[in-house]
């Protein structure tokens, strides 16, 4: 592809090796998540939210249990200011919630920005400015020094600023396109900053690192985090966040490599809506967690309520493929899937294992509200016998005998490959009754006695082109002597081969399912009966099998 | 969020360290890239692609330039034999393109697979089984050494039956589930199955690690691949491929670490279709090679077509913030990130530098198809006067005053904040004329004559309330001579002092737009006018100006 030569690195690696981070294989506790959705996701959005509407996504951010708040830029926005206003007004900021406001370090617009925040418990303001070398020499045209200089003035005007204020107000500072900038002089920025604030141990300053554009791999981006980590001063003090975005699909690797390299939180959204390709997506980032037996501190439990919820306030999608949320994450369509994991699902029931291990499931699907039977087992084409007998055990609750499975599995793959879609459990149901229940029956038996007498024996009428019968047969069981009747009657020969029934556990659970299989020329023909007797329902598998055999002349 | 208890780690580190791969901070050459669509990515669509859309797909692919394509499981399924077959009938398959196709090793299946092959110049035969301990125990319930032999039977059964065909064959082996088996038994295996191949410099053997399902953070898998790089048997003649999935929402990231650990091979697919949340999306791959100054090999320049072609035969959509191929991944709505792009834009312009370094665009957005005007620079409540500016310079070719930006600025997010929707170019426009140009006047001026004459004269109509008369005014130049006669007739007082005017440079190229600002009370009040005439233009911008002011009673 043409063209590549015009791009080169736009990052920096820290001056000295940091790879520390690399002999940690997983992340040991939940970070503090910070949400910026009603920031960086709202300015992302064709149409930004209103008031209301804003209000309705903080309720959600507060009961999935976010702790920090981003909540606008209420000096820029007339929306956003009224947003703030309502949310202290109405007294819906929790004692333990902190909301955080962006703000340019500009004398009216902090104090602005203060007038907005009046009454609210606990406050973050959030100054920025931007550090790299693209826009220090294209949009700022200002020297290193100078873009430090700003950077300082701004930290010390919240600093004076805050002094007067009565509510609990702390600081954080970003370096703005940070993944654009040389490390050791955003390093002398951040630092330069702290200096001006002091934190101290009960009031910790946050020094945010974004990757406003993604620019590296993100074992790069870990060794940035690492050698900030590592040489920010009042690091007990401090504490050291990131703010990932997407543009080279690897933000949820940033967060969770810069976790590792010694980040205390994380900024960003929900499903990763944001600027561009986004920002992070929490949601997948809790739920790595979570699926690795750490608790992520954020409840996504009623996954479809938030996911609804996100899409109607946001006029956004979650993607098919958006782990965890997405429609088609949990389904196995394929075959060979389908079988493993009816498999796995089976042991899993025993209850054997505490873990959940069950094979191409990473976590279980119920515990973020989805359902085994519409949301895993879907059946196509390329599904096989596992599936379909798994959706019509768990939808139907019928548990076909193992060697009917396969029969039965191509003859659905069959229908799907034909018709060139996707089957319904509804469908493959009727499929199942219409093949081996529904058939077309040239003789049928309306009545059936038995006698117990030195094996059993049967009376039954067989009804068969307008008359009704009574023939008498014996056998060692009643379904053996009823086949006997048929075979004496009708003059026919078959093998009757193999039986089994159960109760239905699941919708019309009086009654009964039998599967009778008879053999006639080496080949195994299977009938199905369905009653409240289980006589008659085994009777009427056996009617079923008989007929479909063709045995009989109509 | 509770139930996090269940679940612990499925992966399994390497006996070794592994971590050199993390020294290399960039990938510098694109690895062999083999398309698993037509397989991995047509089981996972609801409704699988037909013969046709199979074609189709398939011949897109071999444009893009894959060198490698899994065309399915031939033995497998009718529709998946019939395909093969049409391609190597069609003649599609050109001399440097090898078709993989996919079987189990069970010898009638290898036979017909070697049917539906027969004729192809170059084939892969795949084979594979599963080697995770959750598949061991749950699904076949077999010991290690037993799935070993499996494998190794495998390899031997297709190695054998290879023998006396024709074509050029080769072989991949995949240990399915890799990302659930243990490092040492997983490389055993693999090494035993190169033992059965012997694989030489002229027929190199494929071992294929894939993440069947991703348990991990990426640099494990890094850590996983680069203990097999270093300990896989005749490693010269062995292409080592990754096979990643997205559950974990990091497939991107386990490719490029997975090629810094010395992967030769991906496979994945366009946009990341695939199982559950998908293989990894080659799309992003190549694109993040590109974006660092890597020739990816493939060529993606008519993204539009190749995202609208992969749509209609999958039935996916891409979602708005897919890198390089969403629809909002080269917007900005934010007013400081307009500003940003618009001086970096200007910058690059110039041509002083051949890098392209503008701020949040990681690529030129024309190297995929995309334009600036329609898909860079969108107007919301977000926005400010950089963006707002930036459309209507790039859309009508009209350069606002710096001045007037500001308040053209405000007067836009007022409008979309109220209107709470995006605006469009044509309607920034609208709202431009509007406001400045097709103003309310209480008087105009129909005609105007000039004469030089110590500084310049003009004798000016000037049409109130029905009547016109003729006014003469001397002034410094023609547009202050008029602006005095106006001043004169009406008694009114005001400073003239903004002017401005260029030729517009698109559409309707032959005209003037003039920009005039009147001080009033200390208020700068603008009007704009438009005319082949550049006098006729200034005047009307004049007019409106005052007629703005409100300084003359209608």
């Amino acid at each position: 592809m043409q063209g590549f030569e015009k791009y080169k690195k736009m990052y920096f690696m820290p001056p000295v090796d940091c790879y520390d981070w690399v002999k940690k294989d997983a992340i040991e506790k939940a970070p503090i998540w910070c949400s910026v959705d009603l920031r960086d996701g709202n300015q992302a959005l064709i149409e930004p939210m209103n008031l209301e509407e804003k209000v309705k996504f903080y309720q959600m951010l507060v009961d999935i249990g976010f702790k920090h708040i981003e909540v606008g830029f209420p000096a820029a926005s007339e929306t956003e200011y009224q947003f703030l206003r309502t949310i202290i007004e109405r007294n819906m900021i929790p004692e333990d919630v902190t909301v955080q406001v962006l703000t340019q370090a500009r004398e009216h617009i902090i104090k602005r920005t203060f007038e907005a925040i009046d009454g609210a418990p606990n406050v973050i303001v959030h100054v920025y400015n931007s550090t790299s070398v693209a826009q220090r020499e294209q949009v700022f045209k200002k020297s290193k020094e100078e873009i430090k200089q700003i950077a300082v003035d701004g930290a010390k005007l919240v600093y004076d600023l805050a002094k007067n204020e009565k509510g609990n107000i702390s600081f954080e500072y970003s370096p703005e396109s940070f993944t654009g900038t040389e490390m050791d002089y955003a390093l002398e920025v951040c630092n330069a900053v702290l200096d001006v604030w002091q934190p101290t141990k009960d009031r910790k300053a946050i020094i945010n690192l974004p990757s406003t554009v993604e620019h590296s791999m993100p074992h790069v981006f870990a060794c940035q985090v690492e050698y900030f980590n590592k040489n920010l001063k009042y690091r007990d003090n401090v504490l050291l966040s990131l703010h990932p975005h997407n543009d080279r699909g690897c933000g949820i690797s940033d967060a969770e490599l810069g976790l590792l390299a010694g980040a205390d939180r994380i900024e960003g959204t929900l499903f990763g809506n944001g600027e561009r390709t986004g920002n992070v997506d929490i949601v997948t980032l809790g739920m790595n967690m979570y699926s690795l037996g750490v608790d992520p501190q954020l409840d996504f439990h009623n996954m479809k309520e938030i996911r609804s919820t996100y899409e109607e306030l946001t006029n956004m999608e979650v993607p098919m493929r958006q782990p965890y949320a997405g429609d088609l994450v949990f389904t196995a369509f394929s075959g060979s899937h389908q079988d493993a994991i009816s498999k796995g699902m089976a042991c899993h029931s025993t209850g054997n294992d505490p873990y959940w291990t069950v094979p191409y499931l990473p976590i279980d699907p119920k515990d973020l509200g989805r359902t085994y039977d519409s949301d895993v087992i879907r059946i196509n084409s390329q599904s096989g016998k596992g599936g379909v007998s798994y959706v019509l055990k768990h939808a139907y609750g019928i548990s076909l005998p193992d060697k009917m499975k396969e029969e039965f599995g191509y003859r659905v793959k069959d229908v799907s490959d034909k018709e060139h879609s996707e089957l319904e459990a509804e469908r493959i149901y009727d499929i199942f009754k219409s093949t081996y229940r529904d058939v077309d029956c040239v003789f049928c038996i309306p009545e059936c006695h038995f006698k117990q007498n030195d094996g059993i024996e049967a009376s039954v009428s067989i009804s068969y082109k307008n008359e009704t019968k009574a023939v008498t047969a014996k056998g060692n069981g009643r379904l053996d002597a009823v086949s006997n009747a048929l075979k004496q009657n009708f003059n026919i020969t078959y093998e009757l081969s193999e039986y089994a029934e159960h109760a239905l556990s699941r919708g019309s659970s009086s009654k009964a399912m039998a599967y009778v299989g008879i053999t006639v020329n080496d080949k195994l023909i299977w009938g199905v009966g369905m009653d409240e007797d289980i006589i008659k329902a085994s009777i009427n598998a056996l009617t079923a099998a008989i007929n479909r055999a063709d045995l009989i002349q109509a």
